[in-house]
């Protein structure tokens, strides 16, 4: 999976893979960001998105990521495809697959589209607010236990509201978070934040039941210079479950800045199952 | 673009296409669903989500769609391609792309991502509520006016609060709608319903300006006869825009029954102009 024709490596702070042709990468799964049966989400979205971004033909920072989980990764290697799907003067817009050789075949297990952007200066509105929260530094961190699926070592997670280990609110999740590596905010790591949020529904039922995201998508607000500006500080986010029906419920999740800035918004769609 | 090899024709209410091979189709663009400078989206995104339901290997009900409007459609023929990304035991991943044949040459102008899904029954919750708003019938309907779009004549549309042609709440715009055709409601319906909120930058600006829908991700909480049971009846929606930042704004709605049931929510993000 990583020939010697390989041009040169991509390596994200915590995301190595090897680009092997012209919009084909290959890598490999990291143990460091594994969830309880595969890769976490945000990681995989997070690969997705970097692979689109290395590409030197692409144009625009990231507008909207939806990605589709649509079948288990195995630990191991993997590879990535890349393809514009259409170019426009202020817009681009790229899919990326990552396919894994699984029992004997090459199989497809998450997609993405993305959508690039130039944003040129307008009046700009925002009408929501951040939701209230005391200072993070004030918060206890989550702290590390057995059970907990090893992804969330990588995170410095602070819950203000929505503790699923402490019950309060069923409502809604409001929570600080930030990369524990001291790396500056990018739209990798920012798609990989969106997902860190605990399944709404563990709240919504007080206990824990099979769940798996089918689609996360994710709408960025900013450009990568404002995201910069932020450094390695913590991001407030805001999440909550509108509707459970049959086997799928929604989760809506808002990202801050610690000083208000909207980052980003996402809809999640998520498997999961109750015995009742 | 109607070859005798046709097989069959899938004909909507309001959408008719000829099945030109597998994953093949063709149609032509309808006056009656045109916006200002191309059709109306919720019509493209009815057109792809209908090429992919009339595909007898796909199997579930709509769960996500995710639509990107990567180009002008110009009036005429038009094709379509859908393609399974993946296929699972409870979940069925799908693409579709709608090109044209524009300057000598093939050109991507729309594509989506379908997620199908069987459902099963769980315990379910619905953790928001409808708006609230007067019944339909004591609204008065949009009247249909010389610089309208062709498209609203194919609604009616009622607004309760937030309508663009009388001032009020510019926080967010709800109303009732419907098909004009008395049609029984289904998913590519319920896709095109989606769409017919009017943009919330309109209210903030106080005025028009320049508009494109770049993506539009609409969630589906209901099943198909879930919907059918519905009929012609009027959908309350209720859109707002949380932010707009440097050309692009987003608008989340959220689509409710009469009777209050929760059947879509929808985050788009559409680029804007405005002179300042």
């Amino acid at each position: 999976m990583r020939p010697s024709a390989a041009r040169r490596t991509r390596r994200d702070v915590t995301i190595a893979m090897t680009r092997t042709g012209e919009g084909e990468y290959a890598g490999e799964t990291d143990p460091a960001y594994w969830n309880l049966i595969g890769p976490f989400g945000g990681w995989i979205a997070a690969v997705l998105m970097l692979a689109v971004l290395d590409d030197p033909r692409r144009h625009g920072e990231p507008l909207s990521l939806s990605t589709n989980f649509a079948g288990a990764i195995e630990a191991g290697p993997y590879a990535i495809r890349t393809r514009n799907a259409r170019r426009n003067r202020s817009t681009d817009f790229w899919r990326a697959e990552l396919v894994q050789h699984q029992h004997g075949r090459d199989v497809l297990c998450a997609e993405a589209s993305l959508v690039l952007a130039h944003r040129r200066p307008t009046d700009s509105f925002v009408d929501v607010s951040p939701p209230e929260a005391p200072a993070p530094e004030t918060l206890p961190a989550v702290p590390a236990n057995a059970g907990a699926p090893s992804f969330l070592e990588k995170y410095d997670m602070r819950f203000a509201t929505g503790n699923p280990f402490a019950g309060g609110d069923p409502d809604r999740t409001v929570a600080w978070v930030r990369d524990r590596a001291p790396r500056t905010l990018d739209f990798p790591a920012l798609a990989a934040l969106c997902d860190t949020g605990f399944p709404p529904i563990f709240l919504r039922l007080g206990k824990r039941v099979p769940v798996s995201t089918v689609t996360l998508n994710a709408f960025f607000h900013v450009n990568s210079s404002e995201l910069a500006e932020i450094g390695n500080d913590f991001l407030l986010s805001e999440g909550r479950m509108r509707v459970a029906h049959n086997g799928f419920f929604d989760c809506t999740t808002t990202m801050w800045s610690r000083s208000g800035r909207l980052l980003a918004t996402t809809e999640q769609v998520v498997y999961y199952k109750t015995t009742s």
